[in-house]
């Protein structure tokens, strides 16, 4: 049940954003124990005056294809766990042309029930 | 205070739309004690490519119509006010015509200090 | 690594939500401790029926220009800093000449190691 939303500028490509996509997903699978069935992604496409994104803030440097990386998902991971999500986002955003310095990523943490898939059940008494 | 985005499909008519924002709205005031009044909702309609979302994960069945609702409320609800909500917000999705299945429900939460209705004031503080 | 996100009614001119942004941005320096340079903000215009907000609800008057400005950022700020907060950030929305009560604020906290600012790297390593 991660819950996660890109943030990239309206201009990237559509086949870059989504394989930046699939990074986030691969990475989450890979490390944090994420089903590889469990994705659930938002893509929010903004124009420049809609990023407004400090260029080097945090000792990167930011260019026009920026993107933000916000990840809702259950609390548990270990600070290890989240240091691997990051270098993984990082690597296969650059396997799919990405500048790593261009994908900030923030996680927020929730709990089990706080999750319906669907139906109008709780996912803790379906699973 | 629940700050409810919806994550719709760009061809979801926007009176379907606004009957699911009624309905999430409804689920609130029934189940959680949110006041009638207490109404924030913001919609976020998403091209296709804009919605990467699994299409049977947790033993649901997902169609071209599904959303996602994400809600930031107070801590406090109980587990059980969550189950009644997620009941609550699927019966009154299907009243208004979409498939229970289509319904995705995550929330998050937050402490009474952490809102601020307007005019600069913390709610905590003119209540 | 305070992340903004400002959601405006389309209609709003950039200038006013250029500078709205400019005034959250300088009251989380103001009042939270926040770098100057640690700035991040997305803005999303949304049409007006993607803004259902209650015109009066927590004792104050919306108008047609009700924005909603959620903050994620690191937990550990006081309730008094977050009093500060809604106030400067009411304040400089004023000096911008919006209506103080269209500003409405709601804020999530995270952790430190909930972030990286780039380059794969978890942003609690850097610094």
């Amino acid at each position: 049940m991660p819950l996660a939303k890109l943030h990239v500028p309206a201009h990237l490509p559509l086949h870059t954003t989504r394989q930046l996509a699939d990074a986030v997903h691969a990475a989450l699978v890979q490390t944090c124990a994420v089903p590889a069935g469990d994705r659930f992604q938002l893509v929010l496409r903004l124009p420049p005056d809609g990023m407004l994104l400090d260029a080097s803030f945090g000792g990167v440097s930011r260019g026009p294809d920026a993107c933000i990386v916000e990840i809702a998902f259950l609390q548990g991971r270990t600070d290890d766990q989240k240091r691997a999500l990051y270098r993984a986002i990082a690597e296969g955003a650059q396997d799919s042309g990405m500048r790593p310095d261009d994908v900030m990523v923030a996680l927020l943490e929730n709990d089990r029930i706080d999750w319906s898939l669907g139906r109008g059940q709780a996912y803790v008494d379906v699973h």
